[in-house]
């Protein structure tokens, strides 16, 4: 392609709207250009990125027998109905743009695909015979995101790949599973990422098993925790660990300590000679389910450790059988004064009576208690007496006549260990997630009635698993880990070029011949070469080049004369001199070693 | 690719909802599934076939120097409003569908993308030297139809290739749209349809030319004129021609006829012994501007000639400087009798009074009449008296107080001629339209401020280009085009395989080995090859394998053991036994024909 015929444009300042570099240097160097917020048009050099990427997606995904189609942007209000996310993805939580047609008819323009291609699925499949069987698209989805930012990273307009398998048995879906594990690491190696594939929660979406691939990068928004040799990988949501250990407590003569003023772990170690290991530190949430019930909960954890919400959350749906939808810190002072009775903030201790739950209150009257492992295994341990300026000393867990439940509910923490050998540390990393793999099972499928008739003749749900690549995205962490302080360095696989061939000159007609003649030599060997025909400077050209990243670059300067030009990595930076009959050679050589 | 991967799901009976054999096969084939009324789900092998034909596309545009880019499919009002469209899109026609954000902000979900890449490229281009440039993308539009139907022939969500030009003179625009039209016809051809481009009015998108691209088919909802040599071709919108000629008419003797009843042209014609073309009728029009003016319409024509209201509609639009909103015939009851008084319908003369109009009318107080050559030409002729029961004779138009405007408002029809040495007569066909490019000129640059700096240094509005092909449309029509009563025929260049190959047998494993022989082989050739896996009955895949019109086919039958197979065409059911050492280059023979 010729510089000349997009237009190139690129910006010598970065806009100021950009918060993280892959974002600055994708608007810099004109690869995309805000239309509104969080939405983007993608400019001829990105749509090569984006087209590269998913030439990779479709060679590894056809490779285990995936099938590629295209399904509608615009879903019918009654579909979402059915498996019961329309009033949670609109009026809800408002991620899902949605419409009125002229008939009055809602509409949602689809954040995801699970219901369109469950329905598809219930129709074409009828027998086990059939299965297993997987669909995917590459497609524009759109989120309604409350603040979109870092360009492709949060937009509300942006591309995924999603993938739904559909089986006859779990234990097939678990195999296709691992399939697509290997399928997405194959991915993001041939684009030329380096990622971790980490075990995540399922969240929202539901499901047995989760996994999230996460291109590691400093900017990332998560943690990843794992260890040095990839035997354990897992995000912080998801992480579990064993914690350091803790120090031997002395005994305590009496059990009431006064600590006046002490409402921190730092303050209570400092003055009484602790340490945060010794201390049981209880915080307090309210629970909030789908039935209404309000369920105030009483969070245990050592004092050196953090609490995991997401594990409390996903406890108490295991727990009970309405779901829970939200989980929020007590800390809001009219709703205290409301529910509670003088709780002493700052002075909590695991046996907080029952008694301080206003009679009135819509909330249970009893506190759900939780004790997180590091805390459960102090044998004993510093807490607040539930009264104001005194902590307690208690002897054991077993002297409290509460009923607690016992569960890991901590985050994991970078040098934590993996095991009781205490041979594999944990190292923490921030990360940019790009892909997503669910073992769905039948959610769905049970709600939207897609049966199939099992190898007994029997009616069944269809077993389903869905899988998800940020594509847009993915381009762009691709910047966040490979850049330098002149602008991007892609990855050979993903570039929108491969090589740019640099006239320095481009109206000396000696320069001019020779750029063509190898432009065109490149372009017959299926190769993606761009030239840079335009009437500029050098130097203009040179920056653009280091600008947009291309991989490799040849100079054709005042050696063209001799049939010379330079040939250089812009990566390496190195810069050597090339006679034209050696040029493909060498460029094919070196982007070997590259693809490597 | 397998069958059983996608899986086929083929259907007996067509669904009812399919008027038109195209969407009828296209729906039994299961290469579409409906979601919603005008919303289809494109299955796997839909997806190959659009995917055929953007490659297709990409291919010529390249040639002619197009870059590919991806624009936004949500965007903002305001940009819309800048260009004056968002009113109408929306409140007015409706045809957008529009939402509103978490933020209360209007967005319209894009039927076409002027707007957009208008700003764009103002943005990029300062100077004359960056030009000419031309962009285009291949994306889902959205349009909320008033009646979808036909499939995808009028869908609500559908595959459009929008491209747009930007040049500094109209010179240079008319040059380039010269060779847009050119790469039309290549892009048709190499989709292996027969098309006619047709001269076509450039209605509501404005602009000095404009083309339309037809597949003809007996289904089309439009009308084309064109001679067999194909010096001319013109849509029905626009067609000129010259009509038969019209025969000599006797001097009457009285000028008043009586003609009691005598209300339609062949009354008249039959009763007093006259022939159609030498009566001139005269039919009332309402013409709404935007800034409020009715204006009464007598539009004069020969008694054998058919109005033709797009070229009434021009013509005011290109006389007055208010834009006309509305034109539609004096027909309603009680906006005559509020507006007229005693019009004698069916006794009409071009003398028609202005005293007839009310004078408490919001209507302009003067006919604004116009004859169309067929009835200018007349010398003398047999029209409306202006009273019930009585036709006159007209000596001459001369005699005639009236101001006339004569122009061209009739409709061409089969058999005139298109000059005057009646060489070349018209035939008329039907066809759908697949394709429509246009010089916009100035017009979305000048509203949307769209500036370049000229060779002369001074600011001037970009000139502007914009080329559509309707993908999922031409996709469509190219069933319509081509089929059978066993199904579709595809032509090679877009079928979503070349060549199909069906055992009768799988369970055998000497058919089930060579089979998956035969399709490694066509498989390392680079071929589209799909293997019909199912554990099903030969006649089944054979039923299957018409209907889904793969061009190509080899049974893998009882003569597998002597390694022969069977090979035939679709299109000409012929069927040829071939040893399978010959059947690679029996297959690149026949198909080569095919391209051809």
């Amino acid at each position: 392609m010729r510089v000349t015929s997009f237009p190139l444009k690129t910006l010598r300042d970065a806009p100021s709207e950009a918060e993280i570099i892959s974002h600055k240097l994708l608007l810099q160097g004109g690869y995309i250009r805000r239309v509104s917020s969080g939405i983007y048009a993608y400019m001829p050099l990105m749509l090569r990125v984006i087209e590269k990427i998913s030439v990779i997606i479709d060679k590894e995904l056809s490779k285990i027998g995936c099938s590629k189609l295209l399904l509608p942007q615009l879903h019918p209000c009654e579909l979402w109905e059915k498996s019961g996310r329309w009033e949670g993805y609109t009026a809800g939580e408002g991620i899902m743009f949605n419409l009125r047609d002229r008939q009055d008819r809602a509409y949602g323009l689809a954040p995801t695909h699970e219901e369109v291609i469950t329905i598809i699925a219930s129709e074409i499949i009828n027998s086990y015979k059939q299965l297993p069987v997987c669909y995917y698209q590459i497609q524009t989805k759109f989120r309604d995101e409350i603040r979109p930012r870092f360009g492709l990273m949060r937009g509300r307009e942006f591309i995924m790949k999603d993938g739904y398998s559909f089986h006859s048995t779990e234990s097939d879906l678990k195999i296709f599973y691992k399939k697509m594990e290997k399928s997405y690491e194959n991915i993001f190696k041939n684009c030329g990422l380096e990622t971790i594939g980490v075990d995540a929660d399922s969240g929202a979406i539901g499901g047995a098993a989760s996994k999230e691939f996460m291109v590691t990068a400093n900017s990332g928004e998560d943690s990843i925790l794992f260890t040095k040799s990839g035997s354990y990988a897992a995000n912080i949501e998801k992480a579990v660990s064993i914690p350091k250990e803790s120090k031997p407590i002395k005994e305590f003569e009496q059990t009431l300590i006064q600590t006046p003023n002490q409402k921190t772990i730092e303050d209570i170690c400092k003055f009484n000679n602790l340490d945060a290991t010794q201390i049981v530190k209880v915080i307090l949430y309210l629970g909030e389910f789908e039935d209404n019930t309000k369920l105030p909960i009483a969070a245990c954890i050592r004092g050196d450790q953090y609490i995991n919400e997401i594990k409390i959350f996903n406890l108490l749906n295991n727990i009970y059988d309405s779901k829970l939808i939200n989980l929020s810190k007590i800390e809001n002072k009219s709703s205290i004064n409301k529910n509670l009775f003088g709780i002493p903030m700052g002075y909590l201790g695991p046996d907080i009576s029952d008694e301080i739950i206003n009679k009135n209150s819509l909330w249970e009257k009893q506190w759900f208690r939780v004790v997180d492992y590091s805390a459960s295994k102090l044998e004993s341990f510093i807490s607040g007496a539930n009264k104001i300026n005194v902590h307690r000393y208690f002897k054991s867990w077993k002297s409290l006549d509460n009923t607690f439940i016992t569960s890991d509910i901590r985050n994991a923490q970078e040098g934590d260990f993996i095991s009781k050998d205490k041979e594999e540390a944990l190292i923490e990393k921030k990360g940019i997630e790009i892909g997503h793999i669910f073992q769905l099972g039948q959610k769905y499928s049970e709600k939207l009635n897609a049966k199939f008739s099992n190898s007994d003749g029997g009616l069944e749900n269809l077993w389903m698993g869905c899988y998800g690549i940020g594509v847009t995205r993915l381009a762009q962490a691709a910047i966040e880990q490979n850049h330098d302080n002149d602008g991007i360095v892609w990855p050979i696989q993903i570039a929108p070029f491969n090589i740019v061939l640099i006239p320095t000159n481009f109206k000396d007609p000696i320069q001019k011949k020779l750029s063509e003649e190898i432009y065109i030599e490149f372009q017959k060997n299926n190769i993606d070469v761009l030239i840079d025909d335009r009437d500029e400077r050098a130097g203009v050209k040179f920056k653009d080049a280091d600008l947009i990243g291309i991989p490799f670059r040849i100079i054709i300067g005042r050696d063209a004369i001799n049939n010379q030009v330079e040939f250089s990595s812009r990566s390496k930076k190195s810069n050597i001199k090339v006679s034209i009959n050696n040029i493909l050679k060498i460029f094919i050589n070196e982007s070997k070693l590259m693809y490597n």
